[in-house]
This record gives C-alpha cells, sequence and structure tokens, in this order.
C-alpha cells in the first residue's frame, strides 16, 4: 500500500473539537448516564428520562459513542467503563459537578481571549488571572474538584510510606477541597492536618473533613500563602495543583517557605503537571501549560529539572520524581535532609 | 500485564477538548504555521514573526505539537505534511478562513445551547435555525469553504467519468462557493454549468467562477431552491451539503425535484455526511449528526439506506454509495434510468 498523503481530518477535528466538550456537557447537564444505569437503554427510553426529545437524544447519544463513552448494539446503548466510573451519580468518583470549574465562563473567556494571551504571554483576562486575591473561581473549584480528586489524593497518599501509626503533622497549602490532606488523615488515623487557604476556600474543605469524621485532626489557617505565617515543624507539606501558577521565582519562594515549616527530616510533596523534558510528552499533562498561558499571569507546566533546581535552591537536599498513573498528574517529592 | 482499569483521561480530554479549537484558532489567527514555512524555527523567531510574546508563543506551539501539528526537535519547531497542506497561506488548499464560517458566533452559540436542543429535538437559537431565509452565514460559508472545498471537489467530479469532451448541462443546487460546478467544468471544457442560490451567495460563487476562467460557461439562477423553478434538460443535478439540513420528506422533495430537472439518462450526484448503518462510524462523519441538531430544526447525518430510499420513492431507478476518502464525506449517485 501506498502511504496515506496528507489529510484534512485533523485539522478538521480540531476545529471541531469545542462540539465535544459541549457535547460532554449536555450530557451531564441531562443527567443521561445516570439514567443508562437505572436500566434505559434505547434513545427513546432514555430521551423519556432526561425530559428530552427521542431525536435529540438519539443523535447525542450517538456522538456520545463516536467519543467512545458508549457502547451501542441494536439501537441499545450501554455505558463504557470510564463513563460508568466517572460519569454516573451512582459512583463515588462522579465527576459531573467538577465541570462547574472546568468550564467556568471565566475559563471559556480566557480562551476565547489566547490569541491575545499568546500576543502579551499572559492571562489577557486581567493583570492576575485566576489567582487574584479572594477570586471566587476557587470557591467553585474546591466544591466541584473534590471528588475527581480523590484518586489522585490517594496515590498521593500512597508515597508517604512508613509506620500507619505515626502522628503526621501535614500542612496542606492551598488546599482547596482539603481532599490531599484528608486523603493522608484517612490512611493515617494519628496523622493532623493544618489547611491553608482564603477563608470562603477554607469552608469547603471544613465540610469535606467533617463528612469524612475527620473535624477533629483538621485545624483551618485561613490567609493567602504568601501573607501569612504557615507555623511550623511539619513532617510533610503540600504543595498540589499551586506552583503551576506562579513563575519560578515565586515558587522557590513557595519552596523556601515549605522548607522552612518542615521540621528535620520532613518532606514537602509537590503534585503538578510535570511533562516530560521536551515539554510535549504525555500530551495530557503538556498540554496544562496552555491553561496557565490562558488563566495566569506567568503559571506554566514546569519540567522535573526545573522544580529540582529551584526545591534544591530552596534549601532541600534531594527531589523524586514519581509518575501516578493512571492520572495526567505527577509528584515530586522534596527531602529536607 | 493487568488490564487498565478505568480512568479519567477520556472525560478530561473531551472536557477540555475546547482548548484545541481555541488553540488551532489562535494558531491560524497568528498565522504561526505560515511563518514556519519562511524558515522560522524556534518559538522566539515564531514569536517575533508574529508579534507574540516568545513565553506564550512556546506554549503555544508545544501545544500544537502535542495536537499533532508540529513535530519538535531540540526546540526547533517544523510543519507536519497536514498542517503544511492545510494551515499554511503558502498552500492552495488552507483552510485558515474557513474558520470564519466553521466557528461563526451563531454556531458556537447553538453549541451553548445544545441541552436545549437535545431536550426539543433541533436547533434551539431560533425556529429555523441556519436555514432561515438569506441567513448571512451562507455567505460567511461560501466565502470561508470553497479552499476546503477543492478536495471534496474534485473527487465528486472524478465519479462524473464518461468523455472529456461531453457538453454537460450541470445544475449546482444550493452552490454556495460554487466549487463543486466549477471542479467538473475544470474537468470538463464543454461543461456548462449553472448555479442556484441566493443571489447574495451566488456573488461569491461568480466570483470563483470568473477567478477559474469559466465565466463564459457559468449562469446564476438566484432564489431558493424550494420556491425557484430549477429549469430542466441538465445531464447532472449536484446536491452538496445540502440535504443534511432538512427532514427526509422535505429531502424526497428535493429529491424529485431533481428528478424532474434531469433530461433522460441524467444523474443525481448527493455529496454529503453517510455514516454507516449504526449511525456512529466513522466518527467524524457520523458526528455531523450533531452539528445538525445544534444548528437546524430537523437535519441530519443520513444513512446511505435512507438516501437510497428517498430517492427510489422520488424515481430514480439506482443509487450508487462512493466513499471519498481522505475526506470525511461520501456520494450517492441516483440514476434517472
Amino acid at each position: 500500500m501506498s502511504q496515506p498523503g496528507p489529510s484534512p481530518a485533523l485539522v478538521f477535528d480540531t476545529i471541531n473539537a469545542f462540539q465535544r466538550t459541549e457535547a460532554l456537557r449536555a450530557a451531564i447537564e441531562l443527567d443521561l448516564f445516570s439514567h443508562l444505569v437505572e436500566g434505559r437503554r434505547t434513545a427513546e427510553q432514555l430521551g423519556d428520562a432526561c425530559g428530552a426529545s427521542p431525536r435529540g437524544t438519539r443523535i447525542l447519544v450517538d456522538y456520545l459513542a463516536t467519543l467512545g463513552f458508549l457502547d451501542k448494539h441494536d439501537n441499545q446503548y450501554g455505558l463504557t467503563p470510564d463513563a460508568q466510573v466517572f460519569l454516573t451519580r451512582q459512583s463515588p468518583a462522579y465527576m459531573g459537578q467538577a465541570l462547574e470549574f472546568l468550564l467556568t465562563p471565566q475559563l471559556r473567556e480566557s480562551f476565547r481571549l489566547l490569541p491575545e494571551a499568546v500576543r502579551r504571554g499572559g492571562t489577557a483576562v486581567s493583570d492576575e488571572g485566576t489567582v487574584s486575591h479572594d477570586n471566587p473561581v476557587w470557591v467553585a473549584f474546591a466544591r466541584g474538584m473534590a471528588g475527581l480528586m480523590q484518586l489522585p489524593a490517594k496515590l498521593l497518599a500512597d508515597l508517604v510510606g512508613g509506620d500507619r501509626q505515626r502522628p503526621w503533622r501535614v500542612l496542606d497549602v492551598a488546599a482547596g477541597h482539603g481532599m490531599f490532606g484528608i486523603a493522608i488523615a484517612q490512611q493515617y488515623p494519628n496523622a493532623r492536618i493544618t489547611a491553608l487557604d482564603w477563608a470562603n476556600v477554607l469552608a469547603v474543605a471544613q465540610e469535606n473533613a467533617d463528612r469524612a469524621g475527620l473535624a477533629s485532626r483538621f485545624t483551618q489557617r485561613p490567609g493567602s500563602a504568601f501573607d501569612i505565617d504557615w507555623g511550623g515543624s511539619y513532617d510533610l507539606v503540600l504543595l498540589t495543583n499551586f506552583l503551576h501558577h506562579f513563575d519560578l521565582p515565586t515558587c522557590e519562594t513557595l519552596a523556601a517557605k515549605a522548607f522552612a515549616a518542615l521540621a528535620p527530616g520532613g518532606r514537602a510533596m509537590t503534585l503538578e503537571f510535570i511533562p516530560n523534558a521536551d515539554r510535549i510528552s504525555p500530551p495530557g499533562t503538556a498540554g496544562f501549560a496552555l491553561v496557565m498561558l490562558a488563566t495566569t499571569a506567568r503559571g506554566d507546566a514546569y519540567t522535573f529539572a526545573e522544580y529540582d533546581a529551584l526545591f534544591t535552591r530552596a534549601g532541600f537536599r534531594r527531589n523524586e520524581f514519581h509518575a501516578l498513573p493512571p492520572t495526567a498528574q505527577q509528584a515530586v517529592v522534596s527531602f529536607k535532609e
């Protein structure tokens, strides 16, 4: 066979990619996937359950099948494993509410202004973008992303290791929903979590801690991570999905603050999108840099070499890289000594 | 190895898919790909040529590399064959101007309202959507899509066959940019094209015909395909990217009008998105139904069985299906006798 020539398929697929976003959003808004769990199998049955027309439902579910969220046989639809786990309300890993954060009007607007962001080298929405003081987007974030963060939070907690009974003192910086500290508290029954974030965001983390039965081991430390004293003598300082919002000197300042807050033998644990040195792989990881360009002034997806260098300059003796499959994220564990 | 468990990757990829659209739009708006042809290779050089910051350019080109439009080696970027052919102004198949049609604000809005379109079974934007009378979107369409339609137009013209000198009388219904008729006129030096569309759209087709040196063999027939007389004794009636806007009874009315306008031995040639009977493959073809749900009251991507039935009911003796690789479109050739 001859080599296939150039094809417009990828270009069309990319231009039309926004349709995928909208189709999945529509399906989640209509709670279509949950109705499949309840035994509806045809477009007519599903439309009926969703309060939608048979025709509209049929076209939508066929489209979702082309994307890989549904199987279709003899005009009966079924959930793929990914859809079953992440898109049905009946699942503990349901991520429908994450759309509120992942598709906020601000985020859409920041991508609409992407050409200008490329020109100026940072978000075109405002000077500070999403990292502005008390930006309400972080309450939406804390509320929406908690379910979705259960998996990475568990994988990060798995990196802690050691004695299950040890009374870890954990500082969760920019805690948001609080899930990363909570996951450690769940694995270590004597661990105590201090969650640092703006007060309006911490209210959400507190709810999550209360719900997990961890109220007695959960302390709030309200304020900006840049302005307030972090306290001290922690065994673990968590920097999860935080450093990517800032430039490298700012990251180094935060790393130094983590170093100072750690007890001897303590560790900073950073969860991030950390692409390979080529900055284009893995695609789902490397692509996160674009979100930072669109929504922040100076944020980025840094490589391990960059994190290694900045944590070393901040005083840490040694830094370990950990992939966290099947998530698109990675961790850096930085040892104080 | 054990089977991989469910992964959030596809869900994230789909939620974030709109970012691909915006990244490609930004790159085309900045004319980034064309500057690569001109020998710029690094993010700095490209940013300089585009009037964009090195940082913003670096993040954008890395993202485009993750999508498969650029290669990257040693921080030097190069065009992939698809990008070279379809995304650089220097290429005759450049499709940058198609964005004006493929990403109109109306189209974006219709997808924003997709949940409501699913509920009601048709576009939520207006009663008629894009097929309303003299909708200016079709002038944007005619201007934007001409370049992109060169390939399918040539492939459709290849299906005509027969004597190169034959004086084909061709009616191009809802001609838009006119490229389908023009492609036949280019292959058959004695063919005469009658282009039918709203007058404001035909002005664009006339420009394209003039530019191709075909003015003497190109006639305008302005008006709505539903309202005006199509004339008669044509050898070929072209129905390209037209029937998908309507329900099947309306398609049948148009097929009957084509049948009546054809001379004995004539053929209707329909270019469409024609999915397999499962309606979910090929994905790029089947997925077009969602565009019709979002933007029209009753349009769809019909199967060959549906086209075969309606053209047969309209009087045609026999219908042939033709795939048109590498495009996502297909053709039906309907024989009057």
